[in-house]
């Protein structure tokens, strides 16, 4: 069913989203992402039935997230409340929940849909080996890589990294991990007893947003070593210990949307028909 | 620290593990596996530090699965009674449980340990691959593949047929399931839109118990397509209307077991390793 | 462009390949292969236009291969002589070559084409996958497998183990094969230099057709250590030894007709019909 | 055996190279690669029995290749001349050859070495791999990829490409090679008859030296197509005709040297190695 769409503010990656359903065939207005000049004033623009706000929906829990110019959410909720209407936003935190329900929007969160998180992984996993391969003098192939933690992230990368023909080694806490890590074929290690097993590993990719490369562990690793850290801020290195080791420690984060934008909107674009399909109002 | 371990009833999978309890230093005591002269009377045989009972404890609730005569359990739990003992067994079901409880037994449940289950889903995939092998005219590379089910089984079927250059397609319910399934690259398909993608398979497996392929998707299916259930009995096919319709449909049952009874017992025996470490009671 | 077709003697794969040539719809005559009341007299049967004969040709230079009765080639020679006729065979001994061209027959022999070799290696790999997983208490994940050569089926059987989540280790001879066998992601070991190397694997693959495993590597090898040789009769072990020593040994032959006869037909109808449409007479 | 070794001239390979040499314990000298304060004269850096010149030799058949400064390969001869030495050199062109010979030095081309080659293919794909995720605004895992040619860098392509979840086609012109990919489990295309296959690709890689994408088939190529071409200049590709028709086209030359100079290194010490092995001066 063809339907109209408003997607407002954010990155290229919302640009991304305007175009797959316009090619889909539906009625699409954007608003903060084009030349100004080629988009229609805010209450027009917002008049979707569906309306797609940006993830994180807000830098701050006070305005959207939008690329030059402001504009607070107190100020859009209006445009947007009102019988029919679907609205959707992406990592929204509190504040921004509550205020909207205030100005009575319902407001859905697509990013807590655990498959657009998996369909993330994806550019995460290729950004995060894109990196290791601009970083190192060496070749994928032949390297001891560490994965440090095997959900969606760890479980991508150690599957692309034997597919690279690297030495991969995967480490995880629970029992439950480390039976998948011996099942897939991967060296299982344990997170909390990498001690005396570091030395040997030319890669480490850290997933685990806690502090698992410490000043103490970070001296036990080879000074050419390179360590690519996905992991949410404030990240899983102690960065300033790495840089006085000498040890390349990268802090790779938000790759979807630099790496991939395109798989990055088809990913909230899949959200999104899953919601409202689930919904009965299915786009 | 080494202990004494008896291992009680069973197959071969319980003198698997009786060896690797054994070959690590152990005292070990079997009953009813090796041949009776060579064994204790079981009031001695089960005097171990840690009982490994079998998998499944009883076939009836009842008795304990022995491979010949026969024992009641309520035989049984007297000896395995008092402080400081830990009897372990695997897939208890609840009337067992309850013998044993009365009786003064705190018997632990291995079965339960997901790790347990990832090992054990590894000889089933290797032995649902073998036999399909064995079931076709046809390579495995190149042939048309579905796994219906994302679970443990259908996770390590899909990535060892690609393995073996087949072309794989999934199915599954969850959408989560069917961004894995997308994002490890096999073809999703929805479990319960099943209907006229069937026509191309070469190779059907089922891991999902529940009737799937019924009557009226087994006439889409090609006749010289093989079937391959490994779902637990009764299974996810209309046996019947498969052999009328001439379509092979093989029921693969208990086969860590069967096909890998050493992996099988290992699998066990890291299980109790897990389980005893958490306990505070290493073995 | 339909032809008339004659499948002479042979085995199962031979009957698979007349049923692909009727499924294309050419005159497909078979003699020696269905129950004799079937088919039409040998000099009926042997008109087609192209006559394809079995692999081997003959078994012992004199007879054509047939599963029951006999028949001399040079009875069969005339009736294939004459312009406008192709005649191919597999693995054409040169007594038998001769005895064509003495008989103004030009026999060509399909099993040289190199596409051929490389397709009959995949059901060769994948029965010798089947072979290993019957032969051993173990998975073949987690295994310690080694690959004696890196020739077609080595090369498959690598990929495949891999795939399999084994560990792999291939051994060869020469420097260039080493470095495919690094760039790959496998282990490399010198064929020339196995000794000391071979106590840690549990299944050795051998497609050497040389004694590469002679006694004394036998004796370093552990007993529950399974090999299976698929290199041509007398293979690469020293069975005698390996049985003195307790260890099993399958030499598994002529694979592609026993584990895949439509694969193993399919690559001859492809290898025929690359070598109809060289000579400018595709069928 | 601990030798002396000259590395003379090139690019940071060479310096890797030296490191390398170093690192096993030879004594080293290098020339036109370090701060020229650090280096010895060319005379005494150019007196290891060992001489290792750069690849390639000679950008113009008559210059030494160096960064800076510049030497005439007829005033670096008779430096190198006497019983003794062992000069090698990578991509030796037939003119330097003979002036070599003529000046009474015997000049062994190590880029002949197969072994190189294949080794040198995994950083070139890498490479490219690195340049298409740099490229493109997709992720490699679901985008419909093409090689074309199968021989070492298309063969390593293909693999890693399917490592990443990509869907990989691969095409040749030889059947050898169409049946190796079918085996491999690629879907096989002729190199020539790629018309009317094409439009559904995201990603092309070239490895044949020869136009194959001309004016014709770009024409039949999506805009959004990513090119990536690594075969030898001038390349597979009609540069001009994919600018005109919007699609990107990146010629990607010198990939060892630029991304893993390391991998590249060692891989010219190992077929170094594998040279003086084979002459009896082992290093």
């Amino acid at each position: 069913m063809r339907r109209s769409v408003s997607v407002l503010g954010g990155d290229p990656r919302q640009l991304c989203l305007a175009e797959l359903f316009r090619e889909e065939g539906h009625r699409v207005h954007t608003w903060g992402l084009a030349p100004p000049e080629t988009e229609l004033p805010l209450p027009e623009a917002a008049s979707g039935d569906v309306v797609v706000l940006p993830q994180p929906l807000s830098p701050d829990g006070v305005h959207l997230s939008l690329r030059r110019g402001e504009l607070l959410l107190e100020d859009l909720w209006p445009l947007l409340a009102g019988p029919g209407r679907t609205v959707l936003g992406g990592r929204v935190d509190p504040a921004a929940a509550a205020s909207a329900q205030a100005a009575g929007v319902e407001l859905i969160d697509y990013f807590r849909r655990e498959e657009l998180q998996v369909a993330n992984a994806v550019p995460t996993a290729e950004g995060a080996l894109a990196a290791a391969m601009a970083a190192t003098d060496r070749t994928l192939q032949g390297s001891q890589c560490l994965v440090i933690g095997f959900g969606r992230i760890g479980k991508l990368l150690a599957c692309r990294l034997r597919g690279l023909a690297a030495q991969v080694a995967v480490s995880a806490r629970r029992q439950e991990h480390l039976a998948w890590i011996r099942a897939l074929g991967y060296t299982p290690l344990r997170t909390d007893r990498l001690e005396g097993c570091l030395r040997s590993f030319h890669l480490i990719f850290n997933t685990v947003p806690a502090l698992i490369l410490d000043r103490t562990r970070l001296e036990e690793i080879r000074p050419d070593c390179v360590i690519i850290d996905v992991a949410s801020a404030p990240g899983g290195v102690d960065f300033s210990a790495a840089r006085e080791l000498g040890i390349t420690a990268l802090q790779e984060l938000s790759l979807p949307g630099r790496v991939a934008p395109l798989a990055a909107a088809q990913a909230v674009r899949d959200a999104i028909g899953h919601i409202l399909e689930e919904r009965g109002e299915p786009i």
